[in-house]
Parts: C-alpha cells; structure tokens; sequence
C-alpha cells in the first residue's frame, strides 16, 4: 500500500511561480509514488485575513485552477476542502485538550508573522492555534509524509510531537509525521523584494506569455550597469536569480560572462529569460484556460475529492474517540 | 415561537444535591416556556479531565439518567451529546479567528481553576478556549437566553462580545443571549468542604433513602456542641446550613430554637433533614431506576436528540459559512 501525503495551501489569491517552483512541482511528482490528499485549507486563510474575506470563495476556484493546471490530477490525488471535511476541526479541538500553550508560542513562525504582519491584529486564539490546526490537518489522514518547505518544518516537528502526546495518553494512534523538505530555490518578486500579491510583484501561473514578456522587462537588474557598454554583475542581479533557476545551467553560465563582458545586453538577457519562463508556464496557462471553460467540472472535481476526505478522515476519527473514549454508539 | 435557551452540564460523574438545586431544577421549570437544548458537553470534560478519560464513556450515560430522572423531558426538550455535533466544533474553529487571546485570558475562571487544580497541568491551548468553545456552543443554536450560576456569567459575557464581534466583521447573524441567572444557595459537602466527587463528600440524585439516611448522620455540626445537652450554634453548622435550603421556613426556625436552647438533639435534627432530602429525592430515585432498567431507550433519546440538533446547527452554521464567505456550492 502507498504511503499517505497530505500538503495544503491557503486560498489567498492566484499561484504564481514561487509557489510552483517551491511546492507544486514537488506535489506533482509525489502523485505517483504516494496516495496524496492535497486540501485547500480555507480555515487557515481566515488565521491571517479573516477581516477581509470577500475573495476568500473564489480564491478556493483559483487555486483549483492553477492546481489542475500545474498538473495535479483528481485521478491520482485527493483535491479537497478544508472547511467541508468537519473532522479537522473535530480533530484540532480534542487535540487542543493535550497541547501546551508553549509548544505553540515557540513555533517560529508565530512571533515572525505578528512582526510581518504588523499591520493586522493577529492576537487572536485562531492564530495561535494555527499549527495545531495544521497537526490536525495531517494527522485527521494519519499521514505519514508531509512535502513542506523550509519555513514549515517546525510546524511538522510540532505535529510529531502532538502525535507523541496522544499516543503517549490514549495508545498507540497516530504514526508520527515525517517532513520531506522540497528545496525552495530563492526566488524574489520582480522588484527584488519579497514575491507577494500585496507588492504586485508576481509572475502567476494564469499569466499569458504576452503579461510573462512585458513583467520581465520591467525587472530590476544591476543597478550599476545604467548603460548597454557597462559591464554587468549577475551576483547583485535579481534578474540573474531568475536564470539560475529557470535556465539551463551551461546557458546560464553564457549569460553570466556575457553580462561581466557587456556582450550581453539586459534586454537581451531578459528576452532569454522571458522565452525560458513562457516555455515552463505556457503550458499551463493553456490548460488552465480549458479548465476555466469547465468550471462545473472543477466544482464536481472538488465535491469528490472532498467527500472521499470525509471517507478516509472518519475512519481515522472512529479510532480517536475510541482512544479517547468520546463515543456512545459503537 | 419560543425562544431557544441552550445549557450544558460535564459528564464528569453522577449529579448531586447541587446540581439539583443550582441548575437541574431551574433546566426543568423552563422547559414549557422555552425551546430548551441541554447538552452533555463532554469536550468541555476533556479540558481539565484529558489524562483521565477511562469514565467518559459511561459518564455520559449516567448524566442522562439523571436528568431524565430530574424531570427533563425528551418529548419537550432536546437532549444532545456536544461531541457528535460537529458543528459546535467548526463554530469554535471560526470563532477563533476573530477572538483576541486577552479576552480568554480575562476570564475570571481561567486563572482561578489553575490556582484550584494545581495538580493538573492546565497550560493547553483547548483550557485556555475553554470559554470559546462555550460561547460556540450557544451560538451554534442562536440560543438568546442561558440559564447558568453565578460562575458563569462571565463566559456569557464573552459570548456576547464574540457574536457582537462577528456581526460587526460579517454582518448581523447572532443574537446577543443573555444569563438568566440561577440563585444558587450556598450548599457545602457533608464535611463543610466544597461539595465535590473527589472529596466523596456528596449526596448524590442516585443515593438510595437508605444511603441518604446514613451520610446525613455523618454530617458534621457546630463543633463545640461536644454534648447533646450543650446548647449548639446553627450560623456555624452545616446541618443547619441544608435546613435554610431543604426545609420549609417555619420549620427551620423552629430548629434552630430548639438547637440554641439544647431542646433539639443533633441526631434528631439530622433526621428532620433526612426526612426532607429523600422526600425531595427519592421520586428522582425511583425514576432514576426505571429509566436504568431501559438504556437503550436512553440511547436512542440521546441519538435523536442529538440528530435533531445536528439539523438544528446546520440551518445556523449554512448561515454563519455565508457570512464569512467560506463556501462553495451555495
């Protein structure tokens, strides 16, 4: 039998391309290898943007979108809703009953995220409760494998050691999750800054090769080379970050010399790197249009893959309220 | 149409005298005015109870004896289990979102039950929510009155500054409930201790005549009346204490005459007491056995009761997903 992955990704806006590069990729290529649930965990979108949910709905049809483009496949994989499988938040409550406040206070990412976000009220229980909403998430399918990247391995380590706990309480329940690291290769919005909707900066799965060309010229580069005869240096060049991940490694090691020579001028390099993007997105920006013309069936896609959550996640429930002794009937 | 009153009690052992008197009598009277939801919060028992749960099962069998003993009526009232109405669990999910972590930590019973049960680790996530969950609890009915004690009040409270929270964020869809305030007498444990299982100190609905006869001998009295002819001092016996409760007015007063003037015995005032409390108790007594001899109709009352509720809650909770926009096939 496959061992089970569970993954999940907050419906907070269109894909764009550091979200295939650092996790979806990864998830395609699980599909085989792996029985993998992939939810879209709608609940964890309100952590943050709760005061502002006018979009949350049709961000969940977005993300479907850019899912099924970027290749995951509804024959092989679980696509699901968080929201509409009760059984994560049956899960997250009982398990909230064995969870120590410290364990989540010392969650990197707790502290982090109220400085990031400084602009929200971020105070609130549902926030930091937000990795043990995630424990449940992977435990509800006692998942074994959990594809993350960097910045989510404390919340899978949390994850185990809730599993300990209960295992530790009520018997043996839970396996203990593992975390299988998807290197995220640096990738920064077209500004330089951090990649996010909030700074317009993105390149997003839904964009056309036309959008692809005209955000890539608009990129920064070497802030030095102010004339086409300056030499360049790809090491201060946000556009060279792009080459190093998108681009051949023996073409990239050409751009390199020809940017240090000025052989090699920045519309030019642009244009190689705008072509190699178009050639990795266009395929899917193509089959996200068929998708789109087929929105009834992405709704079907998602009412199955949901309702076989509610299957699989309620027989791993029976046997927690058995461990738990919370049942009355069986 | 009436309006909707929601209460809920821990099975967390069998009821006793001050369960009676301080909720389970005033849960009966309201039953012909209002639409009544009771439920057995058995998450809520989790909260201080996790490591000790090899009860739970059958606690909850036992509180529904003796409600139905007490004289709740499943033809009037709904008789619900909390933990098999998931909904109560997604409201508390969403609910978290937009409460602050400061409103929790203000509870007054918060702090206060950690002082009390020293002896149990009480730093989770779920005791600090532990009122959260409540306020979910009444919410998910739209319930707009809450009879409670006096120890309760402030987790209404925090109720009804969530819902005004919510429908300020997501537009008008709580009532705000209200406490209607129990008048809880003061009633000690035999020993004058704090009536509590764990001080096995209790009379409890299920004591046979026979059982109450013999703890109410065991009463403990003014400590200086060493001597039956020694005149004793009611405004510091236990005894007496249950008189102003238990016995009619002109009795009481009687008693405590003859108790000042040595021309009432202990033993005998002990007996007036017996006589009063089995004839409050032994009608629950006896109703108490017969339902005992039916448990599987007490199965199915709970089953029905908590089926009701369920479609109760999902009338409420279409709502609530509306509000907030987490959604998708409506």
């Amino acid at each position: 039998m496959k061992e089970r992955v569970f993954s999940g990704m907050r419906p907070t806006g269109k894909l764009h391309l550091g979200h295939l590069i650092g996790a979806l990729n990864n998830w395609v290529a699980l599909q085989d290898a792996y029985e993998c649930f992939y939810g879209i965990v709608d609940w964890h979108a309100l952590t943050t943007e709760y005061a502002e949910v006018s979009q949350l709905r049709e961000n969940v049809v977005e993300i479907t979108l850019d899912w099924l483009a970027a290749g995951l496949d509804p024959g092989k994989s679980t696509l699901l809703i968080q929201s509409r499988v009760p059984n994560h938040a049956e899960l997250h409550v009982l398990l909230s009953m064995i969870t120590p406040i410290p364990w989540l206070e010392r969650v990197p990412s707790y502290k982090e995220q109220q400085v990031q976000l400084s602009n929200k009220d971020l105070s609130t229980y549902g926030f930091l409760g937000y990795p043990l909403l995630q424990a449940a998430d992977i435990l509800v399918y006692r998942a074994k494998t959990v594809p993350v990247g960097e910045d989510q391995v404390a919340h899978v380590e949390l994850t185990r050691e809730v599993a300990r706990r209960f295992n530790h309480l009520y018997g043996e329940t839970f396996p203990e999750p593992r975390a299988l690291l998807t290197p995220t290769p640096r990738l920064l919005g077209l500004d330089g800054r951090k990649m996010s909707k909030s700074y317009n900066n993105c390149i997003y799965l839904s964009d056309s090769p036309e959008e692809i060309r005209g955000k890539t010229r608009m990129m920064i580069t070497d802030p030095a080379r102010t004339h086409r005869s300056i030499p360049g240096n790809p090491d201060v060049c946000n556009v060279y970050d792009y080459h190093k991940v998108f681009t051949p490694a023996e073409k990239a090691r050409e751009i390199d010399e020809g940017c240090r020579t000025a052989a090699l001028g920045c519309v030019d390099c642009k244009g190689i790197l705008a072509g190699n993007l178009i050639q990795l997105t266009q395929p899917i920006y193509e089959k996200r249009l068929t998708w789109e013309a087929r929105r009834n069936e992405v709704m079907d896609i998602l009412e199955s893959g949901t309702s076989h959550a509610r299957e699989v996640t309620e027989g791993v429930m029976r046997d927690v309220r058995h461990a738990m002794n919370v049942r009355y009937d069986d």
